[in-house]
């Protein structure tokens, strides 16, 4: 027994140090975005590299490869206590992930992904898929010679999936987005039609930067993102990093011409941080304080964003101060009509800048198209396409260049494929629990309306949040709202609140 | 000659590797005094723990030793190229500070330091001295055990001067502080007795925070810190901190009651990031990217603080910049006022408040009373009474109680002893390198009068910056003035000043 409860206690050690060098890592990441003077940007590169390349190695060390044998041997792991057996499994699952290909062809592929995302910027700007298209075949058939070394599940593309959302299916996968397709898009094309455009043009006066950051805190502080566990900085592309539930960065970009983008965007990340500061302290420097899969973590962003933010109780409490902070540009705008603006409902071609509606379709895009490839009933030539016929379909657009249609995005180039799922999976997410904390909160819109938010803040840290990694995205779903995934609350949600701003 | 090639390489390229896990360790260390939120602290300091504790093991590694035993073999030695060579020394000569010294010896000073350091905080709150003397009696008894296992040079104080002077020694210092006392002793004890005190009010009006933030700004960058390569921002304690040439952070703390002090300690921190900065980019990555000395160092920000930015014609550039930037504080203050209140000497009983002149007759206690502990001539038990004796002699004060005398300074808890001499070293070599620049710029005030720093960056950085740890303290002095370190410039520079401020 002592020997067990030894081994379990260096294993901890072994794997706070790794955490260590990744937290480190993070936090001079963090600190190029936002605060490095320009000249110190090469040199800050090469010791990420450095330490990140440590943390690999020791990640994937005979050391750890030791640790993950023993324990996970059936006696030794029926021994462990919960925490320890859950970061022996996420540890192993991490080894496999990187061990099992081979080294060589590891680094061909860090070779070709680093060339591909050159190539791409350079296909973008010349408008040349042409250009890009070897490189992305290249990527597809490494991806489909690594799915064989980690082992194909009942889909080849499943595999892909459960590295960013564990356990996801395209079977579950399919049916979602066929509820998606078959209820969003018609209401698309009937708002397209509509003609109850919003007005947003006092959306777009000028808003000065240190206003709107001073606005920006006011709405993070009262919705609940902690302070004094955290930061809002900004930098060219917003994101949320940790370090720690206690340490917990967000950045956001002031547009000093449009007043959404910021702050809609704070929001959002401030979901993801007040998901990371109310995991349970006790994992801090474990790698199980973190949101458990890139799903639920969406999940939690776009329940700020959208179900509450974007919301007409919420802005009923936070439209005076809105108009407090900024007299002139709302000056004669009614609450109303600064809700409609809010929600906006606009088929673009650029999925960064759609709106809550339309983004699912320009996932489901990306998805039916990764899928295809992966199981090789597309073909990388016959990208744009497809891309352009579906974006046709869906959205009922016509993309006019493929700059700003098949490369728009980063993603393939940098070899991530099945991660754009999560994405809507967070919405899809964010609906069911909304219904769940609904049925517990009745009073959800009046609390709003009030500016308590701490009754939602508390159910999310008691009912998702503070687990960490410690359940699974579907534990986590069962638990929370009694059966497994289901769209058909996202797809209710948005029909009733489309529906009714434009008068469907 | 291939293998020894290829063996420099290779220990290039293990010492860029704890280079690396020191510079993100800094980068901790400043994210942690400047932008860290309250309650992240405690999970950010184990993350400096475990990257430093590693740094130190890979510098004092089997594999380190190796490396040395094998580099500095004559015949490889001659071989290698000058900065190999350098890396080399300057690795063994902190393989062999750290290695000397038996691990359980070693581990035992943290623990007694660590504890003295409370005690120190405790003793100095309570005014106590009692409390305190047995843990500094420890930390005496330790050096004196270290200096045996560091081997005693010829003077035993010499062993510690050396790790913060490297070459420095007890004759030298002897000769220095005989001069300083002989000198300014009697200057001090004037002044104390002059009426010439000058007008400080207008010093002490309301300084907003922002406005002294953007003068700051606007006179280090005319003096030549470079902000792409830098920043300044605010922490309890100002420092300077640097990652390599090309990001180098300094911090200061608005005092919005007293214009001088952020003023001026920004300059200091400037001076000696502007020597970071010009160190050779060649050296990045290296630890010889680094100034060479304390002493150096020291002189660096002593030159731009004080023979610069404390001077008459430096005031005749700025003044009319911090009228209009403080009209109100500064309205018919003449500049000659402002240049005398700059320069205001009051004996102090507190070091870190102390001006120019009365500064090194506060290091000259410290350094007879540390030579004294470490040659066994002294008594800690005697402290107290030595202290209050040599400051009632050397600034004609009469100290009322230990915390605002021998208990001030955190230093001795935390065992730094031979550190102290090196502030006023500092001084020293600064009237010491300001005398050879004159000579070079014989025009050196009519630059300051015009605002045109950029001769007298471009001196330093030719003759002193550039070198880093190329060349030793000694090889610096000689090569730039010509002779070894003479207190006589120092002296001439400050009888010179000061007669003519008080009219003596």
């Amino acid at each position: 027994m002592g020997t067990i409860n030894q081994l379990a206690t260096d294993f901890t050690t072994f794997s706070k140090k790794i955490h260590a060098y990744n937290n480190a890592t993070a936090v001079l990441y963090w600190d190029l975005r936002t605060k490095a003077p320009k000249k110190g940007m090469d040199a800050r590169s090469e010791v990420i590299s450095t330490l990140s390349t440590e943390a690999f190695k020791l990640s994937t060390s005979k050391q750890m490869e030791d640790y993950l044998q023993r324990l996970t041997e059936e006696q030794t792991y029926q021994q462990l206590d919960a925490v320890t057996q859950k970061l022996v499994e996420e540890s192993k699952k991490e080894f496999d992930l990187n061990k099992k290909i081979p080294t060589e062809r590891y680094q061909e592929y860090v070779l070709i992904t680093n060339q591909a995302e050159n190539l791409w910027e350079e296909a973008r700007e010349k408008n040349d898929f042409a250009l890009f298209r070897p490189y992305l075949e290249k990527i597809v058939n490494m991806k489909l010679e690594f799915i064989d070394y980690w082992g194909a599940k009942e889909d080849k593309y499943d595999t892909l999936l459960d590295q960013y959302e564990p356990g996801m299916t395209v079977k579950q996968l399919d049916q979602i987005f066929t509820l998606l397709r078959d209820k969003t898009v018609p209401l698309v094309h009937a708002i397209n039609e509509s003609n109850r455009r919003p007005n947003i043009s006092f959306m777009e006066k000028h808003f000065a930067k240190a206003d709107q950051a001073a606005f920006n805190q006011l709405v993070l502080k009262k919705i609940g993102f902690d302070f004094q566990s955290g930061r809002l900085d900004t930098s060219t592309h917003p994101f949320c990093i940790h370090f720690g539930s206690s340490d917990v960065r967000l950045t956001t970009r002031y547009d000093e011409q449009d007043f959404r983008y910021a702050l809609w965007s704070s929001i959002h990340e401030a979901g993801h941080g007040m998901y990371e500061q109310n995991v349970n302290a006790a994992y801090n420097g474990l790698l199980l304080s973190n949101g458990t899969s890139m799903g639920v973590h969406e999940s939690q962003s776009r329940f700020w964003e959208n179900m509450v933010a974007r919301s007409l109780p919420f802005w009923e409490h936070f439209y005076p101060d809105a108009q407090q902070a900024f007299p002139e540009q709302f000056a004669g705008v009614a609450l109303e009509d600064f809700y409609r603006a809010a929600n906006l409902v606009e088929p673009s071609f650029i999925r960064t800048e759609s709106d809550e509606l339309t983004y699912n379709l320009h996932i489901m895009v990306r998805y039916e198209i990764e899928k295809g490839l992966i199981n090789q009933t597309i073909e990388v030539g016959e990208l744009p396409q497809i891309w352009n016929k579906k974006m046709k379909e869906y959205l009922g657009v016509d993309v006019p260049s493929d700059d700003l249609g098949v490369l728009q995005d980063v993603h393939w180039s940098s070899g991530l494929m099945g991660y754009f799922p999560t994405y809507s999976l967070g919405n899809v997410y964010a609906a069911q629990f909304t219904h769940a904390m609904k049925k517990q909160l009745p009073n959800f819109d009046d609390l709003l309306r009030a500016g308590d938010f701490a009754p939602l803040n508390q159910w999310s840290r008691e009912h998702i949040h503070q687990f960490g990694k410690m359940k699974s995205p579907q534990e986590l779903l069962q638990d929370v709202t009694g059966e497994q995934v289901n769209a058909s609350y996202l797809v209710d949600y948005l029909e009733k609140k489309y529906k009714d701003l434009y008068q469907l």
